[in-house]
């Protein structure tokens, strides 16, 4: 057994805690607060230089973030749970929850490792048959729900960092551990990105664990990546005696209600798949008042920008038409965007290679077909701009629910698996430019 | 000018400042702690004795109470306002914020009023042409406002109580003064009726402002009350990944567009007037998850009996049909009601020799055709069986916009012109009873 | 037994058959050929002078007539039937199916009396308890059912023909039978009235049977008749392989159906009755091609004109906004029209007395609450503006099924009450004008 | 030149006139009468032995037949242009309109070629850029149009049997021609498998052209055909008068709209594509009345078996909810069906070597992705199961607009080009299984 693989087995089981600890304090996009100090004090201790906040994250680029009372809901949480708390919160105001750890190690590559953080607006399974119930680290955040396997990867996060802070982690160059909020809805990446947080990178890594590939599996690369516009629309009519005076509202709820079915009712396209999913409404006062506001949360995504493209058009159409029918006012906001993101076979071997010595793991597939979005496209590409490469790739976990379900939990053996592949990563890299190594 | 025209001419504008006083605490239903504080405390001060809490309430027949965070919070903010709130309070757990206070004079007849105080679920507006806003009392209370006159009631029901304490009033026997909670949404007249509070009522009466009726007209009986149920519906799907498994979710929001859009779609009546509202839809966990959970706010009306049970009948088959649709479970929960009720002629002719007595009236009419709900026929078919007279009337006011309008606003003159009507009514209704007195 | 009494007994067997023969020709709007011809032929042999076609209606004003085919069918259908149809449709091109008959006696007043004598899109019963089946009197035209009771309208107008033509009969000046094409879809009084047929008329009547007023009761004015306005609409969108191309469509049938859902939710008005009706929905070319085309006939009705007009107003946005939503054109057209017509005292009282001294008439009500649309109202009002006086009368009749049910029928004992009434009415008018007779 | 090179040079035009003639007598599936009178008579004339009717359909398996009418309408048609119909169509009763021809030459394998020959309900532009307008051949047939390129398809086959018949064509065996009826709604291909047609069959091919590839290409395999279910929904109400009873109808036009919008709203699923088309929705009788009958005419399709019975699932699932939701009987009936069909690599080489041999061609691409129906597969599923092999191959031409638009057309250069092919895929095949000749 090589010394990295000894010292996987030896803290595997630290690192399902920390994933536990995470899990049972779920924290929604951007207002990460409590596992972003977390990391961060983790991070330093190990020796890394820490950077938070507007550092890391451009604020004009920041879009969809909960209103300030969430915000502060949050922040309070995490002052009370965690004394270091105050040190970090100080330089990550509204929703900068964006926690970046670097280290070097002589000349060499700039390698880029990027984990996302948030959970999901989900109330979580209590049924007994749920692991996170019967194990005891259930969301202790009502309604929020690590439903993608996020704690996972910031568990993954902080073993490769411990690895690759160990002396006989054989790497060179500089490491990136970029550690990113509100992946869910497409909108942290970007202001990192917009940063400029990977603009000298060589080499850009991201991963996710599970999408239907099952333990024991690594895809080098994910592929067909939906790109997907995420969009708020809220509509504003006017209330009214619903009894007395029907005839003189102006029904927003009506309206939302026709734009989800006709937006629902968007034809599908013969170039690939399509998306459309209206998760959110909100609309109204009182039962006995005609309502006056309706809110809508939605994305599109379609297999190819054009596909995506088409799908927002209609979707834009059908809104303004719905508003129109009720006599209602719209807007319609951009709040997050994910774009598909074309990886690089250079990338792509080097997972191959690190996959096939990382122990349990019995198949690396070339490639896996991905249905969901991401928004880590947005760092690929500008890593990609400036002449680097990168991949996104796939750690196989058998799952109890597919993502996003209430009850949905991943094989936890996979931290382990992700942590072996990441670390072997990040040594190839080093190794791949060194002329002496044959690699 | 009669001792009673005098004084309501020297007390009115403290009535008018009691109301904008309630407007600006506007309180839900189930919720007016401050308000019942202050009507209790006041007439107390009188001389009424006061009986609040279960003594006036049935507990179980209470339907559509509010979550308890939502009371605790109205009952914590009762107490930072009022430092008698704390006596009061602890006598009203549980959303009872019913308040009655009685009077008696010697032998003679019971006779009640019943005033109602509760605030709707409205965001006031802030426009500089609202007066609320530009003589600022503006509700305090974000998104609850007295958008429907029941400020002015209770106002009104303070004016008569001072009136009939006073030693030159000319009345006899018992006078009931009912505030009742939660008139919105058709849930508090009952519960006090089922607690007994109208079992030995001779003579009821209550009133509504407003209603199209212009300032300077009384409507000696208000007819074609709309009977009404009120219906909370929640649908229980199942979440999946929108993007990733849009097939495995059981999708209760477009479950809840489907329901919306049929029940606004159920044929009229030919019978006479018929209504439904969805008031309220809150849907889905997030937008890119196909959302698990979805709850409507909504009421059926109708002119008649048979019409109100085929709209109940009607929207039943669609939800369920929705529902069904959808793949999602469904309940249906009955949280409030309000009935036709008939009047009573004597009941009317005592009204309508009052205000013709009253100053400042300048027309009585007969009739009034109402087209919204009341809970009032609660108490008045309760009286009526028990061989008591009961009738509903209408206090004329110009309104700024229609009831349950976010402008909405009425003449405040109306308050002092209820008090004259209101005070005659109880005079008149003791001297009816006197053989010596002609009347 | 009056003269008048015994020749309605004497000959209700033969009116009764001949509403029997309308009956099982039932024909729509604008195409009556064999109807027409009968009663053209029918009321000359009396002695009335008879004009037909363009001499009775103006072509200009003419909306919603069947497509040329339709009429040729007819038209084919009454020479096959009737010999002498061959004569009068000649003067009955383009659906011109009115017919008027005039006879004079001597000065004074001019009595119109309107019959309409069209049937409806039906598809008439089988079943065995369906009178006309077991009596072997359906429709012989598939489809197409006298389901209102415009067969028994226009067996009433022969028969008080009849009667008029009768020496005994005891009448002055002017009478003039109007048999109207074409009231379903109010489209036939228009042209009728706009040709100038009632310019000069003193007194008009026209009646209704059933209704839900009872066999035995007479309503002296049918109030509360619905405005409404009939529309067509069209949509045109674009035709694509809904396996290969959906995307490329624009959805004619989509829009359709998204247009009939938010039409029958249009919003109930607080100032009285209401309706919308979207009767027919023709749409789409083939299972596995985009529909390209939606055809909707529709209809939207008010108690008050403000009323009809919310409605239509609010339809003509829906419908808009509808074809907006899917992308596809739209065209919408008015093809027919009924307004409300206050009625004039003087002729209901005519009405009652006479109703008042007809045998069998067990009740005579002062007003009777429709909820139809009536196009009488066009020649009501052009009598009235011109000084004459007008009334639409009820004639109690207890039906099978409601009006437009495919197993409607009324009691055949009506039509001989019918023509009491109105023969009384007739003989009424001129003693009514007749300074020697009192009335 | 090759001698079949030459042949087809020559009567190439020929083929295109044939394929004219067919276009302007476009008749729908099952009513191919005219059509199927001259491809019989001319294979007959050509020595093919000529079967039709019963002896080539199972009247049992036949789906989706058009009514009686319909059918005689054609078989009328066809007499009065065909002298020769007389004779066929005495064996063609009830829709039966697929031919076969077949011609043997010695020992040898059964090859089978399919021909589809139906046309759609589509009303051809008129447009004076639409080709078959300027060069005056569009559909004489109101509303029906060769919008799919079945009209080459049939004339392909002509062209084919031709060159078989000539001397100097290289083939032996059995070759059998199969012209299809009612391709489209996938109802002609299983009563023809189902008579057993193909049971001896060796080699199975059929092709489409177009269908997006472009003139000069041919794609030797077509992949990803959908499978797809054709459905009739009927749905029975209740008709009432809509002014004066709109409470007493059952709904079924509301019904209809309810189902369209939630049908098109079906979740996509992850697995691969899917369709849902709701093509045709006739409904109601007349403005006026609330609507008694629906037809819907729709299918869904599925990327595999499992998508597509799990739209059909679910499309049964919001048809029943439908109903119920307003009160209406209902009716499911499939009327056609298509599924996959798994080629055989050993007839795909036939065709790319065939294709890669034929003048004009420039690409001979392996696979080509289709997203329409089929009902090929039921042949070529009934050969594979007996041993033989089969393909479905793709004949590329440049299309004007894509299938089913009604101004689709397409390069009649590629009825050469498919004869090409298809003469030396017959040529191909006895050569393979002839030792004595090397492939």
């Amino acid at each position: 057994m090589s010394s990295l693989d000894a010292f996987v087995s030896a803290h595997a089981p630290e690192w399902i805690s920390l994933r536990r600890q995470f899990h049972a304090d779920a924290e929604l996009g951007f207002t990460e607060y409590a596992t972003a100090t977390t990391l961060a004090e983790r991070l330093l201790s190990l020796g890394f230089e820490v950077r938070v906040g507007a550092q890391v994250m451009r604020p004009e680029s920041m879009r969809g973030v909960p209103p300030q009372g969430q915000i502060t809901t949050r922040q309070d949480a995490a002052r009370n749970q965690l004394s270091a708390a105050e040190r970090w919160l100080a330089h990550m105001p509204n929703g900068q929850t964006g926690v970046i750890a670097e280290m070097r190690r002589g000349e060499g590559p700039v390698t880029a490792l990027r984990f996302d953080i948030d959970a999901l607006p989900i109330l979580e399974s209590d049924a007994s048959e749920h692991t996170p119930s019967h194990a005891s680290f259930r969301s202790h955040n009502h309604g929020v729900m690590h439903a993608c396997g996020h704690d996972g990867h910031a568990a993954i996060g902080v073993g490769v960092a411990e690895w690759l802070s160990q002396p006989e982690s054989r790497w060179r160059g500089t490491v990136r551990l970029i550690f990113q909020p509100a992946e869910e809805g497409g909108r942290g990446a970007k202001p990192m990105a917009d940063a400029g947080v990977v603009d000298d990178v060589d080499y850009f890594f991201a991963a996710h664990l599970g999408t239907g590939l099952p333990s024991g599996k690594i895809a080098a690369a994910g592929v067909s990546m939906l790109y997907s516009t995420k969009l708020d629309v809220r509509l504003s009519g006017l209330a009214s005696h619903a009894g007395g005076d029907p005839q003189g509202g102006r029904n927003a709820l009506l309206a939302g209600a026709a734009a989800v079915q006709n937006l629902h009712a968007i034809a599908r396209h013969s170039g690939g798949a399509s998306r459309v999913n209206v998760g959110k409404m909100v609309s109204g006062e009182g039962r006995n008042i005609t309502a006056a506001h309706c809110l809508l949360e939605m994305e599109v995504r379609g297999e190819t920008e054009e596909i995506a493209d088409y799908m927002e058009a209609r979707a834009r159409t059908v809104i303004e038409a719905a508003a129109t029918m009720h006599d209602v006012a719209f807007e319609v906001e951009v709040v997050g965007q994910t774009i598909g993101g074309p990886f690089d076979e250079r990338a792509q071997t080097i997972v191959a290679d690190a996959a096939a010595a990382t122990p349990g793991v019995r198949e690396v597939l070339a490639t896996w077909r991905l249905t969901g979005g991401e928004d880590a496209p947005f760092f690929m590409r500008r890593v990609q701009a400036r002449g680097g490469v990168a991949v996104y790739f796939i750690i196989g976990s058998d799952l109890a629910a597919y993502h996003h379900a209430n009850n949905f939990d991943f094989d936890e053996a996979s931290i382990a698996m992700g942590v072996g592949v990441y670390a072997r990563v990040v040594e190839r890299v080093g190794q791949l430019n060194d002329p002496g190594v044959s690699t």
